[in-house]
């Protein structure tokens, strides 16, 4: 059956900051992600490399700011010319706020200014929803850290 | 929009379980997964640790009865403090009763007694279902079995 969503009128909306810290073998304390390969070797844009993640969401641009979520999943590089990743990954909210997660994956086309993921579940307060994600690089340091604002607009929410 | 879903009234609902024996290099013939990395030492707790998984679906508690299905696909450690994981998976049907898959991915919040994965859509007997599966631990052994009681609820069934 075809049934039409308005894109302008999510049913819920969040947008937030992502955080990512990359383990370099001395920052255990402040780390969030670790690579669990490394590159095999195609091309020069860390293509293959696969990073497992637990990573706070704040509502502002400071990664030591009180989380109002957390993002556990993956991410990995799949680009021989350019950096490009792929993301698959929970938004873990346990919060007086909002008890529940979001199930995202998608491609992190990461030369376009913005770029959108799917939100293909939700269980607890997001029992059963679906929506969009879309990725803005915020902050980019090399391989340490880097800050994506993810906008989160759900179109079926129960 | 806004369409409602009975939360107490799936359409379809399974309640089996998962078991899980890791190859530790000799167990060729009982493993029904394998590690294919090791972990890159973030934390104490298996952070990064990727096993890939083909295991057998029984209905009581013993891995070694007929299984009604069969889960296909991995899981990951993913924090630094505890354990805590993140599963994507393909529970396969190839029964007289049930014939099709039904795709689920979502983060196993491994200190909640019970905690919420997506059924993200399925094929088959399960043609474009969606719904919540939800795991319990049932037994834990270490790096060596572990099994989980899975309650799959559809709420969308075609």
């Amino acid at each position: 059956f075809r049934k039409t969503i308005d894109q302008k009128k999510p049913c819920k909306h969040f947008s937030f900051y992502f955080h990512d810290i990359l383990y370099d073998g001395d920052n255990v304390a402040n780390a969030t992600s670790a690579a669990i390969v490394s590159p095999p070797g195609l091309g020069n844009f860390k293509f293959g490399k696969f990073v497992i993640f637990d990573g706070p969401i704040t509502m502002d641009k400071n990664y030591l700011s009180k989380p109002v979520a957390r993002a556990q999943g993956f991410y990995f590089y799949d680009m021989k010319m350019d950096f490009n990743s792929w993301f698959s990954y929970t938004l873990v909210f346990n919060s007086t706020e909002h008890k529940g997660t979001l199930n995202i994956m998608g491609a992190d086309l990461m030369m376009e200014p913005t770029r959108d993921l799917s939100v293909v579940g939700g269980t607890g307060d997001f029992f059963m929803a679906r929506g969009i994600a879309t990725f803005v690089t915020d902050l980019f340091q090399g391989a340490k850290y880097f800050r994506v604002k993810m906008d989160i607009k759900l179109y079926e929410c129960y």
